[in-house]
Parts: structure tokens; C-alpha cells; sequence
């Protein structure tokens, strides 16, 4: 694939910033320099640049874009990074001591819908030892380059044994509470389904992590009171619609049977009661895909995507994708675009196999752009712009985005 | 939905035609006038209009659109009928009894490669009866609007009892050899992964229904020589890719799993050693989804969409749409639209799914429009061409397409 002259020089700018910046230099990998891909689709030629803005990320997790510029950047096993003004930070001091193991480790990060007033931002991450550990959400401030008052304001609970399967992912309501995606711990599937575990459900907190009023269990005895939705295996996408506040979340299913669900408060996913995969070992895990009583996916992957990261397009770069979800492809090695219209998926469109790179995250931007992580021990942080669209090439310490 | 008026005068003459031209009247089904419909994609308006061309077809299952206008339709449990200057002939004389039972009955048909010089026409069908039948391929010479030269030119062995998978789907090769497909009878499944056996197959015969040289088992002891490939369980999907010669199929799987394949001379594809779909009961059929020595799918679906009816798009009406594959969905009541490129599916997109019929089957016309049949007692043959681009309205007696 021809590589352009400009995107190249906009790589190297950046590399050369991160270099004279400062900063620890951040291990060199053969990175590929910006990829052009003009894709041809229904006779429109929809032409986006795929930019590098940061290599050397050690299995990024999530991207939270900063208002103003830049983002903040979790590495699994890591640490938590700044990336601004075409740098990258090195680990910021005050995060919490996590679980780092497989799964485990520093996850989401979401803004509070109020940051540009209170500076909070939430972070989730894998809490204990091998032994016992849960998934937890640590909230602190971001003071410049700094983080104070870091607390740990929720704790899943019962403990589990192992990384697997921690969830998780945060999403905002147009109530300022917020939702959390916490997995079924792979050993402990059976309580998915159980209202008493916080394991394999979606929770609804407010600010300080407390259950607040309206949850649909808080008053059933015997429920816990964070409870938002449950049946859930191993959820690594979970959005909001800001002009609905519909709710939307994929999870992980097993060989097969990943699946996108709109999230209703209350409501049972099925897991493991109703599944379209089976058990790793070819097993089934249930006869059953459909089940009266459990609401089912509004889209499916068999064979398995590998879902992470999950963003809704509303931007003006890309006119023709407005509407559209985007969903990373780990075991894919993919980018989907999915169209849904009436609860159904009329079109789903499989981007960016040429990187041959695990997407763990996506997000879109404010300028209209999508960015993305990729899970690597080397990994990038990407941005698709439109091309004939300039991305923010000059001055390479300008703002971005 | 608003209805133009001009398809809908349309349709009204194609009524009146049919009424006035001395043929038996067609039932009068509650059939819907023409659709209109504007979908949105992209970006780009993508406008097309559904034509209805004719109604009241008993459970229609193939098409073969003929040169110079018109085409031969079968009807499942009924006969072939010609569909000619907007009128539908009565069934035509000298069709070969078929077993007429759920899936069997009359079933696909193909045009001769040389159809312009000898009028030859293949049908395929279930013969026998319930305790006793097979797949079968009947030769007939279309002279004017009468069959002449009719018979049997190729019987699937071994027999089988009941109705259910029998195919079965013909299209030709470059070399003006044709392949047939045949089901694996349902309760014979194991048969499919056996090459002494004619069920769940893929033959390659010749006009007279032998099966030619080259065929990859002709010389090994206990196999028929008639197999082109194997593992095949109930494939209502074949064509040949004009432009290269590449064979594409598509079958039913049980419940989910059912397949797109690239076809290639000997190949395995695996049923039912393999499969992403699990019995109707639950249970699973096989542990396996691929394996060594198995080719697998190119697309899975998962639920099941039970797909009829299978077109390459190569014309210049929809210029967006060149080189996609469509694919009639039964069970999902659709049309689909899917792209392969570098054998992988990159684009799917579920039209139609407002008509809320079952497609059996789509042809692209040398018009550019494709064109449908709805899986119905009262089936229709519909039509998709692009809005502002008319279809032939006036006379109404003209040849169409």
C-alpha cells in the first residue's frame, strides 16, 4: 500500500516530540507508519487515512479524550498515561495497586459528565491478588498532570479466585449515574444469574459508588442494590446514546456467541441459561439460545469477534456513518461498523483486517475522528480521519485532537 | 408507506393483462401494490423501488429469466409456468411427476449455456414417492411455449425415504459441465461424508447427465463418479462467478450454522462432522466447528436466516452494487446483500425485511434489476430496480424484462 508523504512526516513529527520531550523513550517497535486504505463501498468511495499517533503502549485498554486535547490512557499491566500535545506521559503517580494477569488489570476510564467542572474521571481496574480479587472503580480528580483524591468508591462483590473475566466498562446515564460492566469471573458463571452476586451484571452507581434510588432490585430481599441488569458473561463495550439515553452493551460469549444487547433496567441477558456459543471444549453449555423471560441479542457473532471497545458515531467527518456503532475486533483483528434500525442490524461492515491489529478500544472523537487502541505488548493508539482531511499536522505541539 | 402512482398503475395492467389474455384467472391474493422504498446508506441515498410482477404463484421456488424477455418459473407443488409480456401461462404439459411434499416438488431450473441455439432447459425435482425418491434432473427443449424432448437425464442414488433435503440447485461451469446440488435427506445426514453415497453432495454431469472426465473421485474404487465435493447438508445456493470461474455455494445449516462456501473440485465441507450450528433439539451434532482437512465456511450465520437463492450482481443499474452476492433469506424474511473480498465477507446488509416475506429465490436480469420470488402459496415475482429509472410500464404488453 503507498504510504503518503504527509501522514509519514506527521509520524515522524510525533515520534521525534515523544523523543525531545523528556519523557522515558518509550520502547521502539517496527511500527508501521500511517496506513492509507481507500475503501470502495456501494460506489461511494468512503477514503479514510489511518494516522499513528503513539506507539510503544503496553496493552492499552481504554482512551478517554480529554476535552481541550489529549487523553488519558490505561495500559493493562501498567500504569495510567497522559498523551498530549503529540506525547506520552510516563505513568501518572496515585493509581491503584491492581491485579495485573491476564484479564486483570487497569481497565476503563470514563470522564464525569461534569469534568470540565469538577475534573473527576473513573477508572476500573482489578482489585486483590490471584486469590481473591474483584472488580473495583477508583475515582480521582485530574489536577493538570496530576491525580489527587484517588479513592476506591466500589467494590463488586463476592470475591473471586483468578483474573478472568473482570468485565468492564463504564458508561454515564442522562441521570449523571453511571453504569458498570462486571464479568462473570469464567469460574463462577452460574452466578450471572444470580441476583445475590454482583458477578456477571451491569451496575448502577452514582457519583460516590453508592446504589442509588430506582435500581430494580434495591427493595427485592435478598438482591443486591447496585443491580442494574444481570446474565451477563464478559461485557467490554457499554455506551449510552446521548439523544436517547438508550443503553447499549456487547460482551464476550464463549466459542461463539458474542453478542450486542440493548440494556433494559431489570432485564436478564441469559448467561449461561441461553447462549448462541458453546463451551470452549465443544460442550454445550445450554440447549437453549432463546428463553421466555430473557431478553435476546439484537446481534450475534458465531465464530467469536472478541468484542472490545464500543463507540456510536455522531460526528461530522464521516457523513455516511452517522448512527453507526463501531466495535473493536480482538481475536478478529477488525474494526465492525453496525448499522442498527428497529432493534435489528440491517448492515455490518468489517474495516481495518489489513492492520492485522487486536483492537481493544474505540472511541470518536469530538473533532469527528475515530480513534482506537490496539492490544499489544507494543501497542498504538490510531485515528481514522476522513482523507482530504487534514489531521492536526502542524504545529506537531498543537492541541490534538 | 406512500405508493407512487405509477407503479401502481403498473401493477394494475399487469393485472388486467393477465385477466384478459384467455388464461386461467390467478388467484387473487390480498397482494400489496408496489413498494416503494428509500433506504439511506452511507450517506449515499441508495433509492430502489420493488416492482410486483405478478402474483398468486403457488410456493414459486426458481426462475430462469430467458433472453428476449420473460422467464419460466417452477412452482414447488405445482408446474412450470411461463411468465411472458406480464401474463403467467397455465402450467405447461410434459413436466415429469414429482413428489410433492413439504420440501419436494418441481425445484430448480437452468438454462442451457447454448440456450439460444438449443433451447435446452434443466429442472430439477424430487421423484419417487415418499417411501422412495431421489433427486433428479430433467432435460426438456422450450419450443415456443411448449416442452418438448423431456426426460430424466440424471437420478441421485441412493434412494430415500420421506421429503425432506433433497437440494437442490443447478448452475453451469465455465467448461458448459453443470453441477447439481443434492441435500442429505435429512435423516441421512451421515451419508454426506460418504463418497459411495449420492446424499449431501455436489455432482458435476454433463448435458446428458453423465458424469464427464476429471471429476476429482472418477477412479477411486466405491466412490461415485459423479462427486464434485462432499459434506454438504441442504444447499438451496449455487452459482458460478462468470468473470472467473469461481463456484460459490450456500446451504441450510441445522439450527444456526447455516453456510456460504467456496467451492472447490474434492473439497470437504464438512457436514456433519462439523458444524456452528447444533441440532434442532439443542443437542449438540458435533463437538467440532472446523477441522483438519475441512474447508470451512466463508460466512456463517448464526441464528439460522435459511437461505434460497443466490445471485451475483454484475449489472449497471446499481453501480454500487457491482460485484456483491445476494441471498434470499427464508426464515429471516430478506434479501442480503454481502461482499466477499480475499474470501471473507467485509459487508453484509439485511434489505427488505419491510415486505416480510420469504425469498426462495433471486436472479440478477440482463436488465441490471434483480429479480425475486416470495416463498408463498401466493408468491410473487417481484422486481428491484432503481428509483427514476422506470421500469417497462407502457404497453404493458411488452417483452419484460
Amino acid at each position: 500500500m503507498p504510504i503518503p508523504s504527509r501522514p509519514l512526516v506527521l509520524f515522524a513529527a510525533l515520534t521525534a516530540c515523544s523523543r525531545g520531550a523528556g519523557v522515558p523513550p518509550v520502547p521502539e517497535p517496527p511500527v508501521p507508519g500511517p496506513v492509507e486504505r481507500s475503501d470502495s463501498v456501494r460506489g461511494t468511495s468512503l477514503d479514510y487515512i489511518v494516522d499513528t499517533l503513539a506507539t510503544g503502549l503496553q496493552l492499552p485498554w481504554s482512551l478517554a479524550l480529554l476535552p481541550g486535547g489529549g487523553a488519558l490512557i490505561t495500559e493493562k499491566y501498567g500504569g495510567l498515561r497522559l498523551w498530549r500535545d503529540g506525547t506520552l506521559s510516563p505513568p501518572l503517580d496515585g493509581v491503584p495497586p491492581a491485579l495485573k494477569s491476564e484479564d486483570s488489570g487497569l481497565l476503563d476510564l470514563a470522564l464525569d459528565p461534569r469534568f470540565e467542572e469538577n475534573r473527576l474521571v473513573y477508572l476500573s481496574f482489578a482489585e486483590g491478588t490471584a486469590e481473591a480479587n474483584r472488580t473495583a472503580l477508583f475515582r480521582f480528580r485530574l489536577d493538570g498532570d496530576r491525580l489527587t483524591d484517588g479513592r476506591v468508591i466500589f467494590r463488586a462483590a463476592p470475591d473471586k479466585k483468578g483474573p478472568a473475566h473482570p468485565g468492564s466498562r463504564i458508561a454515564f446515564l442522562p441521570d449523571e449515574t453511571l453504569l458498570l460492566s462486571i464479568g462473570d469471573g469464567y469460574d463462577y458463571r452460574e452466578q450471572a444469574q444470580d441476583l445475590g452476586s454482583g458477578l456477571g451484571k451491569l451496575v448502577r452507581l452514582d457519583r460516590e459508588g453508592r446504589p442509588p434510588p430506582g435500581n430494580p432490585f434495591d427493595e427485592r430481599p435478598g438482591s443486591r442494590p447496585e443491580i442494574y441488569t444481570y446474565g451477563h458473561r464478559n461485557p467490554q463495550g457499554l455506551l449510552v446514546d446521548p439523544r436517547d439515553g438508550t443503553v447499549w452493551e456487547h460482551e464476550h460469549g464463549p466459542r461463539g456467541g458474542d453478542e450486542i444487547n440493548r440494556i433494559r433496567a431489570g432485564f436478564n441477558y441469559g448467561w449461561p441459561r441461553t447462549s448462541h456459543g458453546v463451551d470452549y471444549s465443544g460442550e454445550l453449555i445450554s440447549k437453549e439460545q432463546t428463553a421466555r423471560g430473557i431478553e435476546p441479542p439484537v446481534a450475534v457473532w458465531v465464530p467469536s469477534i472478541a468484542p472490545s471497545g464500543f463507540a456510536l458515531y455522531l460526528g461530522d467527518a464521516f457523513p455516511a456513518w452517522r448512527g453507526d456503532f463501531f466495535v473493536g475486533g480482538l481475536a478478529e483483528r477488525s474494526l465492525r461498523r453496525i448499522r442498527i434500525r428497529g432493534g435489528e442490524v440491517v448492515l455490518q461492515e468489517v474495516l481495518l483486517r489489513e492492520l492485522r491489529a487486536r483492537i481493544r478500544d474505540v472511541r470518536a472523537g469530538p473533532d469527528g475522528f475515530l480513534y482506537l487502541l490496539t492490544d499489544d505488548a507494543r501497542g498504538m493508539l490510531l485515528r481514522l480521519r476522513p482523507r482530504g482531511r487534514a489531521g492536526i499536522t502542524a504545529p506537531p505541539r498543537s492541541s490534538v485532537p
